[in-house]
């Protein structure tokens, strides 16, 4: 059995930030790795980020570490609204998602939302897109999706 | 380079909650696995456990799902002292700690002690102990050192 999502392979954790900067440094000194790039998401009309139904000119800062089999990911959100910033604000720095490869997209969110994980926000990517479906209430973290198109 | 743990493979992610059958059930469902037992984590006198220097009675009850590499770990905390308890009544419900797989457990926390991350809890189970370090206000996360005796 492999569940709604067909994968139960955590591949990333996405923690969020004020200062990336900042972060991003306490990360590499303490893992000894070198400070990666700090990327940014792609402009609105490149993402085509969705936020609760609305587009959104919702950006964010993002970093990311190895840390063996999953990726750490750092996000420093800007004030436009999106589920970074609202978690941001709610719950303060730390934690926000863990993030699962899946394949079929629109499937994997019409089975959730039917199963009452509603779609929060989902944007593109070059080479792929995801989804951030609303599972806080049962399973205390949100889920992302990645689907990652075949080269 | 390794860094201050000589090891940056994530091994678990520790998420609180207030009610561990209805969550672990949440979870089994979602991705398809047998809802696991319910552990406890070892009687005071076992565990040893200290929180900020002092003994403490407390005890949690824990549900282990594997999620490909890493292990996802539910904790439900009682009411006495702990970095759980502390956190889960700061926080909220969600996302606690990463872990880490290390060696020389005292050796290491004195290292981290000495750079400015306190030791915030610290405990035994069978087989091995650990120590959660308040990495909180550089790393947005609590680390968890897990040290596991050789068989």
């Amino acid at each position: 059995m492999t569940g709604w999502l067909g994968n139960r392979v955590i591949t990333q954790i996405g923690i969020l930030v004020h200062d990336i900067e900042q972060v991003s440094g306490a990360y590499a000194e303490f893992f000894g790795v070198d400070k990666p790039p700090i990327a940014e998401t792609d402009s609105p009309d490149m993402a085509k980020t969705r936020y609760r139904g609305q587009e959104t000119a919702a950006r964010a800062k993002l970093a990311f570490f190895d840390m063996g089999p999953l990726q750490l990911e750092l996000i420093q959100p800007d004030s436009e609204p999106s589920t970074w910033r609202e978690y941001l604000d709610r719950h303060g720095e730390g934690p926000h998602h863990i993030a699962f490869v899946i394949e079929g997209m629109e499937e994997k969110v019409m089975l959730l939302e039917g199963r009452g994980f509603p779609l929060q926000q989902r944007g593109e990517y070059e080479g792929g897109r995801y989804a951030y479906m609303d599972t806080l209430k049962d399973l205390k973290v949100i889920i992302e999706l990645l689907e990652n198109d075949k080269r």
